[in-house]
């Protein structure tokens, strides 16, 4: 007999005479004569209910079962329109497959967060996470499905780089080094050369440069892969193993790019209310109230596009006493960001930022005072996507590495994109995470990926 | 007016009287009143043949365009069914949007493989690249359209990791330490209680450990991420920083992990044949002669399924001087590879390996001597995937471990997974390069990922 998934039961709502199910055991009401198990299979968070019965052979076995056990149920599917779950399942046979030790960590009751942390490898079992990293799957696909029905090319840039370009003191080091004894050089430096590589290595914080190249080729393409940063701060927000898609557009400018960031954020925020709307209505029921209102809000609503410049102007006209004073030369802060939105009641694109507080590979505008980037701020969670047009004439950007200080023997190799046949390009990078902070309401980071990295805390 | 990409063009087949593209001049051939310029957008390996004429104002300029500029073009897009390619643009504007100077490396002639992959940057630009990059993404789509169709939960399972389970000698070392002044405890040894995680940290070989714990809470999981090993090996098949794909299925044994695996590799062959056909041709053509024919015949096989005993047996009735002589208690060398897959003419399937020669999570047999371990082989490449049962039964594991000298303190953890709820769970893992190399015929993996990492190896 072939295996029913619990989510195909659902998504059917058919009888069936003869079913067989494998799960665990969430919890088990026994009674004198009956009982019910509630089963689930990790294919939807929705639960099986099986009705089991002293006609089974073996009921006072089943009347003992503890929640965690993996059970196999062969049983007959019923509707039932006028109860709590449409459907259930009366057992004709229930069998324990594997046991579930008394000290079971995942009882059938409220467990906080920090908890679940610490039981990492066990939270998938529970309501919250069971949602949360199927919207993760399933959001993962919808960003590959946007981007491939569009033509772009996935590209899987290095993780391990040489080229010191972002700021060495921001990235991890990798090597082979036995660190208790590390190969010197006769001057009592680190001798690199007897490295695997031959030098000094990182794990990368963007494939954004060697995703340019690829779109020097490829014209669209993107990126979806881990990040690392070796910041030490234990915020809500940050990680340092992170998972990001960077896109890159040939022969699109600053307005391209923000047509591109609204219609994949709509494609993905539709794909996933289609495909995992129970999860999104248990996150909207335990979660955030009002979470599936907000989604849909956004798939309705045009995404406003201001200036930097017109933001300070907005928040300097606010009748409102500000932590931090909005400055014209300054980025937007926190509560700015909040102000914005709910001023304008919806997602708000902010271009056209100071040059001196954004990186170097951003167009500079004709004004000469700002660079063509942009942020994407959506409610409840600001910034979701930071992006830009690439500045894409060699003269300037080597002026503009010499004022930020980049070394440009070592990305030689990324403005050879400027030399030959460069074009007006942009890109954007979006972190998964917030992506999934966004569409589940959870609050922290640390609950939206499996195994969370953050500083002091590499377990599991 | 809207950009219509060439693949659109060669897809749609169709007249327009005015279409506008942009892309990279390949080739340009002018004569004395008209021109014919090769522009590509890198939608496809197919490149467009645009006419141009001296009634343009600029006839001149575009008579002098060079390989790898960019460009922008305006024209009628004809129907050429007599010709070479089915359609081509008469030009009513061509205009130059950037510069390629004269040293651009990639010319309108044959380079040399190990020339490209020192112009890893640009390579992208070349015939050969396009098509083994554009399968490369349509490839991962399919794997992803795969699982995802099926009710598999996307892993990401993490990069970083202190699990030192698969011996730290194969693992790269993950610090924030300046290495020339890394702090030490009172003996003299690295203090790692000052390092970001507090502990001796690596990058992961495997994700397998992790998405077990998850399959154990959502049935049927997989992962496709980036992995490392530190080999110092220059061969044609390894690399330092490859991708991999790591299914985990809960109630899954042996035989089913066969008919998956099985499966999956059809679905993909035919997703890659059906949305990259002009890359398979070109391959087909120029990489490996009969690729494609290779390619249908997988669709239409069955996949043959022995013992790893049977194949020894088969290996030894052969009429056949063996390099190294076929041992029931080792290995299959590349040489038996290719007679069993000769000798079956298709997919192989081996089970049933000497355990000694297995990993520890592997499954005992009953015979004492063998786990439920499989490799599958397929013609023109060996060994393809690799995966076994899990062992689920905790003091077989336990014992199993300590013959393996594997520490459970550090993976205490993942012995959870047997504690509650054990089950029946199998997995594989899919080196993606492996994959395809298989499905361009490209022999070297340096020319299947964008920026390969191998020892001494690490520009860009």
């Amino acid at each position: 007999m072939k295996r029913e998934k619990i989510k195909i039961l659902f998504d059917k709502k058919e009888t069936i005479d003869e079913a067989l199910v494998l799960g665990w055991v969430r919890t088990n009401r026994a009674q004198a004569q009956f009982g019910f198990l509630t089963v689930n299979d990790g294919s939807t968070i929705l639960n099986l209910q099986v009705v089991y019965d002293e006609k089974l052979k073996n009921f006072e076995e089943i009347s003992k079962f503890r929640a965690g056990m993996s059970i196999r149920v062969v049983g007959k599917i019923i509707l039932t329109p006028n109860a709590k779950q449409p459907l259930e399942m009366h057992a004709t046979e229930v069998e324990m497959l594997g046991d579930s030790a008394l000290d079971y960590p995942i009882q059938p009751k409220r467990h906080s967060l920090e908890f679940l942390r610490e039981n990492a490898h066990l939270r998938g079992r529970t309501n919250t996470f069971n949602a949360v990293f199927r919207i993760r799957s399933v959001a993962a696909m919808a960003i590959h499905t946007y981007f491939q029905q569009n033509g772009y090319l996935y590209v899987h840039t290095p993780l391990i780089t040489c080229a010191d370009c972002e700021g060495s003191n921001q990235m991890f080091k990798v090597t082979t080094f036995d660190l208790n004894n590390i190969p010197k050089t006769e001057d009592g430096l680190v001798d690199y050369s007897k490295d695997l590589f031959g030098k000094n290595a990182f794990i990368t914080g963007s494939g954004q440069l060697h995703g340019e190249t690829f779109a020097m080729a490829f014209s669209d393409i993107y990126t979806f892969g881990p990040t690392f940063r070796t910041e030490n701060s234990n915020t809500k927000i940050h990680a340092n193993e992170f998972w990001m898609i960077e896109p890159e557009m040939a022969f699109c400018d600053l307005e391209g790019l923000m047509d591109i960031e609204e219609e994949m954020l709509k494609f993905v925020v539709k794909y996933v209310l289609d495909n995992a709307n129970a999860e999104i209505d248990f996150c909207d029921q335990f979660i955030e109230h009002g979470l599936k209102e907000k989604l849909n809000k956004v798939l309705n609503s045009n995404f406003v596009r201001i200036t930097h410049k017109e933001a300070i102007d907005i928040l300097l006209a606010a009748k409102q006493k500000w932590e931090f004073k909005p400055s014209y030369l300054d980025d937007i802060a926190k509560e700015h960001e909040k102000y914005l939105l709910d001023h304008f009641n919806g997602p708000v694109f902010v271009k056209d930022w100071p040059k001196d507080i954004k990186a170097w590979y951003m167009k500079d505008n004709d004004d000469g005072k700002t660079v063509a980037a942009v942020d994407l701020l959506v409610p409840g969670s600001g910034e979701l996507m930071g992006g830009s047009q690439r500045e894409e004439n060699l003269d300037v950007l080597l002026k503009k590495m010499e004022i930020h200080h980049i070394d440009k023997d070592t990305v030689d190799w990324y403005l050879d994109t400027r030399r030959y046949g460069g074009c007006i390009h942009s890109g954007f990078g979006l972190g998964f995470e917030r992506l999934i902070m966004y569409l589940t309401g959870v609050d922290n980071i640390r609950d939206t990926i499996p195994f969370p990295r953050t500083p002091k805390n590499c377990d599991f």
